[in-house]
């Protein structure tokens, strides 16, 4: 056990947020958590969806890659920021935090060299790092399913049930069946988050938080109270090549998050002007890093990280298997409780989506006296609604279905349009169908007894819009409360930074010291709770007819789709 | 029988047709059917939603209210205009027919005088015109066909089982309801396309179309062959006011289409400017006005009217009863064949929503470069696309749906959304939905054996439009031909005037020698058709699911909508 350090007033520590267009570093004061600088740097190659940097080779739909110079590239400069913004002596900054997108894959040699930086593979995509939204590894997830299910393999009831095309295996899957020769040279497959971490202190450690939640290394029901990945005679089915997969690529010491993964090299040290020595945390998933930022670190309160996605993440003393919630990992984000995560794919986006395609122009010309602008507007509209008034509902699937059904060709939908209907009521609609949605995957954990008290939100959207809060207050019948941190993750990476520097003894006492009370909370209305409860039966009845995924008009739409193009 | 005269040369009739926000007259050549002039008036109060034009008093919502005096002031504008414009001397004009919205309904005196321009009732809502799409009268229609239900009336089953609020006698227990002293002091109730002909010849008849469509005067099914209205029984158990409602308000003889009503009085012949003793068509219905125009005179050539909603006739030697079908009436638009209709009650409209409420300013701007504007730059965009390549799928009910589910309280659906669904995707997924509901409606008449050959098609959305009649031509299977008419329901109009003044001795001889074969035919595309069952499969799985009566969230939402407000 570590002994901890007594902060000192002139102690910091750094926290990455490697994002998916940026990286954030934040330079925080250990003894009260004030950020005294931030910074942000953009990746160069950001995502390339439609053709590679190098040699601009057209990629098939579904695709997103990274080149992962660009972290690199991206750590430097931010960190270099922040310590010149802040005058701090690169002494005085006594740990280092980092979290990452996730599953976010990419192969290296054995000494961790990205594969795609070889000659041999520049021009080859499958090389490069896999970005969480890469989604053309759907034909991969879906055969993960389907052998999962055949040999009734424990380990599926860990992600409620289906393994996402956004995860390490589906992605790796792609790789052999369509670039068997990355696969053969390749000496690891890793998470970006735990490569980044390799790189600083020269040391491979994997995370349990990233494994746990996206390769399948899970806590069985036998009881052994052990964490391992799936059989060889697993893999070996998969893909003859993948037999030995967990052993050849993946074996290395895994680490909880907040555990020390080593120490930086003078190289990098030199690099990012930081000492050489300083303690590096294990890599994180970036919404996990929000939690303690939220100032959570106890079960019942769920975190809920609202951008263009939405994360929901709870803490809890019971470990169990949750239909339709994306992943269950013992100490998966603090020492001694269970950490879950569930998800809804579309919240932002399907806002962004709204106002880029679906608004006449004269709410944008009521836009420009509005401070917060077209979303403003249609919020101060919306808000003037009675429940029900609009005779609209939602079904918030415009990115698929990430919790309770996990099943990403699934569709938004709107019901109730006439030629009365106005955009603003839509607005709300897509708002409450958001909401209905939470309820959803709150509804998840109860019934299961894994209790949700309260929720305390963080992320863009949830800082920008109260309108959108009251509603899921509103919705969900429990107080909403607004994290005081603008940059949760960032924040959240440094706290997990000072912890694994051994600044503190515990979680408590980190956040008890370093985060901000909530600034705002959101009451429920009784009257508008009782009123939502007619609203969300027919929520609930229309998610289980198009969500039904024996006969699903959704996803014969798709099929069709796919047919067409 | 009359002796049929010989068209001169220099003989012409006039049609009038009043529509929903304007009336528009045709002077037309009686010996070819040219139309030498044409002029459109706007009524000075329009449509009166939400606010009563002599006291802006605020109206509740799903009202729609017109001021009679209206129709007077645009009879005179436009009959006016249409002689000076083309010269004719007025003595040459020897028939006059009309044609008007309908079921659009008001209270008067015994001399055929308004209640609302009475002193007592001008500020009473309940006492003006109320116009076919005035949908507050829901409640009064469920009243009525629970009613018919559990009386068994067998005069429902001409309705296709279900009354329509927006027909006359929905509108009058609305009336009894809320406003008993109109019922009171009104002497009758009667159609505005009646009124109207009233007013110009002194006399009072009914057109046998109008109130067998609408007002529950049907051939029995005891093979008396005779139609009548329903029992006084039946109106007493629907409310005692009404008890003798078709003795008191509505007896007066009833006449077919095409038949004289009666000749121009002195003083109108004086305001219009035409000869005094000019024979005037009985009233008809505007949409029934466009088939003879439309070059229809027989069994098996549907005519749709496409604008703001869409109408379909049809007539056949046979008069079945078919659910779902509005109305099947003996003689309904010309001697000797039955006539049925049916609908579809959003379309232009439903168009003109999505244009006005949910499009983005790139598409305004690329529509200045376009001779379609918007409309253009949408079909052009939409016509690229390949069947079911959208993922889209609408319900088309944005107004309700008239046919064959009859219920107004149904409402739009739009499933399949996502993040990339484009503008253009959507107005696809309407004209499909649209169509898609237009083969429900071919299918529920050839499934009870009446034959739909081809359609031939008019209105300003099918003239504007080809894109439009090319998807329906491809989701029916059946060629749809262009009408060459333009302003089909006025040309129709003044061909009813000319048969009712005796000019043509049938509609066969009429339609032959004043209509133009049609401009255009499309043809529809097997392979698409083929694609399109597919996609119409699913269209009948949501249209069952959400149109059915017992178990419907598009019903429970307006219901909540109805609380709200």
């Amino acid at each position: 056990m570590k002994s901890p350090r007594t902060p000192k007033k002139s102690s910091y520590v750094i926290g990455v947020d490697f994002g998916t267009l940026s990286a954030r570093a934040v330079l925080v004061n250990v003894a009260n958590g004030e950020v005294c600088a931030s910074a942000v740097e953009a990746y160069p190659h950001g995502v390339m969806e439609d053709q590679l940097g190098v040699d601009g080779k057209a990629l098939p739909p579904q695709t997103a890659l990274q080149d992962p110079s660009d972290y690199l590239y991206a750590l430097k400069k931010t960190i270099r920021k922040v310590i010149r913004q802040s005058k701090v002596l690169s002494n005085d900054v006594v740990g280092l935090g980092t979290d990452f997108t996730c599953s976010t894959v990419l192969p290296t040699d054995g000494a961790g060299e990205p594969l795609c930086t070889k000659e041999e593979f520049r021009r080859e995509p499958h090389a490069y790092v896999k970005l969480w939204k890469h989604h053309a590894s759907q034909p991969e997830a879906d055969a993960i399913n389907a052998l999962a299910a055949q040999r009734k393999e424990d380990f599926i009831g860990a992600y409620g049930g289906r393994y996402s095309s956004e995860w390490l295996f589906a992605k790796v899957l792609e790789t052999v069946r369509k670039a068997p020769r990355v696969h053969q040279v390749a000496a690891r497959w890793i998470e970006a988050g735990d490569w980044i971490v390799w790189q600083l202190t020269g040391c491979e450690n994997r995370g349990v938080s990233a494994s746990g939640f996206k390769a399948m290394r899970v806590v069985d029901r036998t009881g052994t109270n052990h964490a391992d990945y799936p059989s060889s005679e697993f893999f070996a089915a998969l893909h003859p090549a993948l037999a030995d997969v967990v052993e050849s690529h993946l074996t290395a010491p895994h680490l909880a998050p907040g555990k020390c993964a080593g120490h930086l090299t003078p190289p990098f040290a030199k690099c990012l002007g930081l000492p050489a020595g300083l303690p590096v945390a294990v890599g994180n998933i970036d919404a996990h890093a929000a939690i303690p930022a939220c100032g959570v670190g106890e079960p019942g309160r769920m975190v809920m990280i609202m951008g263009t996605s939405s994360c929901h993440l709870l803490l809890a003393k019971q470990g169990r298997r949750i239909p339709g919630v994306c992943g269950v990992v013992r100490e998966g984000v603090m020492p001694g409780l269970w950490a879950y995560e569930a998800g809804q794919a579309g919240v932002g986006d399907m806002l962004s989506w709204f106002v880029e395609n679906s608004l006449p122009a004269e709410v944008f010309t009521a836009a420009r006296r509005h401070t917060s602008g077209v979303h403003g507007v249609l919020s101060d509209r919306a808000a003037q609604l009675k429940v029900g008034q609009s005779g609209l509902l939602a079904l918030d699937w415009w990115n698929g279905n990430r919790s309770v059904l996990m099943d990403a060709d699934l569709s938004g939908l709107l019901v109730g349009l006439t030629i009365q209907t106005k955009p603003h009521e839509i607005y709300r609609a897509l708002v409450e169908g958001m909401a209905f949605g939470t309820r959803k995957i709150i509804e998840a954990f109860t019934s299961q007894k894994i209790a949700v008290r309260e929720v305390v939100a963080c992320g863009g959207l949830a800082s920008k819009n109260p309108f959108i809060l009251q509603v899921y207050a509103d919705v969900i019948g429990r107080p909403i409360y607004l994290a005081a941190a603008t940059e949760a993750s960032a924040l959240g990476a440094a706290i997990f930074g000072a912890v694994s520097a051994g600044i503190y003894p515990n979680f408590k006492s980190a956040i008890q010291t370093m985060t901000q009370p909530p600034i705002k909370v959101f009451t429920p209305d009784p009257q508008r709770h009782r009123q939502y409860e007619l609203l969300y039966k027919e929520y609930r009845r229309l998610h289980d007819f198009f969500g039904a995924t024996t006969d699903s008009t959704m996803k014969r739409l798709r099929a069709m789709q796919r047919a067409a193009i």
